[in-house]
Parts: C-alpha cells; sequence; structure tokens
C-alpha cells in the first residue's frame, strides 16, 4: 500500500487506513469489476450511469452510442468520475453501529478524451468482449465499419485513481466483546449459473473455448 | 411497464423498451441491492461513491459519519443522483458489436433531506441493519446516544425514479444467426459462502436465527 494519493481530491478521507494508491491493486479491482458506474454533471444535476467498462494500460474506456447523452457530455471534456466496487461479504458486529461490508472499491476522477481512429476503437471493442469472457473477439464477427461509425469511445486516464477495500471481521467496541451476539462474515461473490444456449443456436454448434474456459472458473459448471 | 417517465430529465433515452417507471419494479431492484452508487458535485466535480442504502416506503435512505464529505455535501440540499446495478448475466452473441448484460438498474434523481431527530435516525439504523440481514436488529446492541449524535442520515424521494432492465438471449443482425458462433447467456448472480464466525466469538454463541435463515436463501451452506 503506497500512503500518497496522486491529488487532493482523490484522498480517500473517511476511514483513510482503507486507502490504497498502488496501481497494481487500482488495476486489478478495474479487471475484475464487470460493471462501472460513472459520474457526469449535465445543466448542473449529477447523473450516475452502469456502464461496461475496460481498462487498457493507464486508461479506463467506456464506449456508448454516438447519440448517448453520457457519450456526448464526456467526449466534450468536463469532469467525470468513475466508480467501481466489489462486494466481499456482510459484515455483522455485536452492535448494530459496527456493522459494515467487506468490499474493494476503485475511484477515478479525471476528464475522458474520444478516442479517435476506426483502428483505435476497434482495439477498444476488443477489449469490452474480451472483458466479458476472454479470448472472445476471436470468435465471433467482427464490427462492421458501420457499427464502428456508430460508436464512440472514451479513454479515463489513471493519473488520479484510489482504491479502498475494507477486508476481515468485525471490530467492535471492547465492552461489546461479552455480549452473547453471534458476530462474524457471510462471505458474498458473483458466481455462474449453467449457460444458456440461444434458442436460434445452429444445430451442431458447440460452448466455444472462450466461454468453457470462463465457465470453469466459477463454482458451477456448464450445463 | 408504465411508458411515462415522472419527469423528463429522468426519462430513459437510451433503448427505451428497457425503460421501466413502475415503482414495484424500482422498489424490488433497490431492495435486492446490497450497495447503491451515490453521485454528487463538489466544486465542479462529480464524486460517485458506494454506500449502503435502504428504501423505507417512498424514500431511500444513506448514512454515514457526520464528518464525511458526501454527508455535508448532500445534507446542504444539492442534486444527487443515487443508482443501483444488479447484473444479472452475460448476453454473448455471434456478433461482437452485439454482446450485452443482463442487468436491472435504478436510477433515482433529486435532493435529499437530512434526517433529523433521534427515534428517526435510530429507525433509520434498524432499517440499514435489517437491509443487510433481515431480523438483525433485534439480535444485537442498539446505538448508543453517542453513536447516533455521531451519525446522519439522508433521505432522497423516489419521486425522479425510473428502471432499467435487459433480460433474455443475445439479438443478432439477421444475416449472423448463419454463423457457427456459440451464442447465448452466462447467468450471473450473488452467493454466500460458508459464514466465518469471528475470531473472537464467545464459545457457545451459535449463528442467529435472522444469519442462518439469509445463509438459508442462498446455494451454499452455513459450515
Amino acid at each position: 500500500m503506497t500512503a500518497t494519493a496522486p491529488s487532493e481530491r482523490s484522498r480517500v478521507r473517511r476511514a483513510p487506513k482503507r486507502a490504497d494508491y498502488d496501481r497494481e491493486t487500482i488495476d486489478a479491482i478495474l479487471d475484475e469489476a464487470l460493471v462501472a458506474h460513472l459520474g457526469f454533471v449535465a445543466d448542473g444535476q449529477p447523473y450516475v450511469i452502469p456502464t461496461l467498462h475496460a481498462r487498457v494500460g493507464d486508461e479506463v474506456l467506456i464506449h456508448g452510442s454516438a447519440a448517448s447523452r453520457m457519450v456526448r457530455t464526456l467526449g466534450a471534456g468536463v469532469p467525470a468520475c468513475l466508480t467501481v466496487t466489489l462486494i466481499d461479504g456482510l459484515v455483522l458486529a455485536r452492535s448494530a453501529f459496527h456493522h459494515s461490508m467487506n468490499y474493494r472499491s476503485v475511484v477515478v476522477l479525471g476528464e475522458a478524451r474520444l478516442v479517435e481512429g476506426e483502428a483505435e476503437r476497434e482495439a477498444a471493442l476488443a477489449a469490452f468482449t474480451d472483458k466479458l469472457v476472454p479470448g472472445r473477439w476471436d470468435e465471433v464477427r467482427t464490427p462492421s465499419r458501420q457499427e464502428l461509425k456508430g460508436t464512440r469511445v472514451l479513454a479515463l486516464p489513471l493519473t488520479e485513481a484510489s482504491a479502498k477495500l475494507r477486508a476481515g471481521g468485525p471490530v467492535d467496541d471492547d465492552e461489546d466483546y461479552d455480549l452473547d451476539v453471534w458476530a462474524g462474515v457471510v462471505p458474498l461473490r458473483v458466481t455462474q449459473g449453467a449457460i444458456e444456449p440461444d434458442v436460434r443456436l445452429r444445430e451442431g454448434v458447440s460452448v466455444s473455448p472462450s466461454v468453457a474456459a470462463w465457465v470453469g472458473r466459477g463454482a458451477d459448471a456448464v450445463a
């Protein structure tokens, strides 16, 4: 863990001992999270929109239709905030006040740049596809020129990023440890269910290697 | 599904067929989500902070320390946005472009009010505790006057809320259905692992009824 925030505004103020400014920590959380919450301001009103993201090197990429308000607003170069949160468990203390969650979160502040050029946009779409299921890009039809034309990709630099993590059991007040109250952690994780082949899947087409490998990672097996 | 958004700014513009403005739908998503992402603006910069929430009637409650920037900013009555997202699955199409996620999300716009009075704040803390594990509040030490004093509770009305949902299989372009590419859905859900009793748990204290019932809901059993 590094003790220094990259900027004053990205410094974790509440529970600073849970802060981590290491890129390795930040990258791991961004890479594991399947969805980001992107904040921007339009007409003085903040909006927080869930969106797929993909980290590529020192940037987090997001994408959307050229017609989307989120993409149009952010493409103009305004302040943004991208946050991801992984929930690891419920922390059940002896007192109501010390109930908590175990989590790993990342907050990225900054202004996004519009990713220009068809090749760069195509590389970004590959990153989004392989973020869902590693190796998937090589199995599917790649985007047409028309599809690429209607897609905007934005890149947010990781220069002002911070992670915040809580792990471990509950921390109660000294006198509460004598209470006959059960305390502990209920771990939570995202698991896959049995895959559901598309109803229009061509006969004889079996699960592709990328999907089989991805599903194999989890607790639940392929149907 | 109701066709009418409560306000122009809360109307879902992208993929409007996925919008739902029914309170029943909105409430169910808010109640299932364990964490919300709260957006606010400070010095022109949007911040998106993960936080525990609890819906009580026609409001969503959040809380924090009286010293937190989020709580101080929002308590002053500024525009806020609270978003929750449940991830239900990966949608794997035959083309990269039509890859998607199945999800259920809610966006609430508005200004929060500071919840005043010790009794109201205590009721809010009960709601947060029972949101984590229903029935937990009755098993634990309730907040002291000092704990209540340091806690701020904010309530955001549900008057400007919208839900957006995607479900079902991939939707490919007509000509792509002939491709020999596997397509389908990988369902995702949050499951509980084996509970971890606190290392300082008093001997003879067994898992409380609320925790046993909560864990029993999931796929994984109590250790």
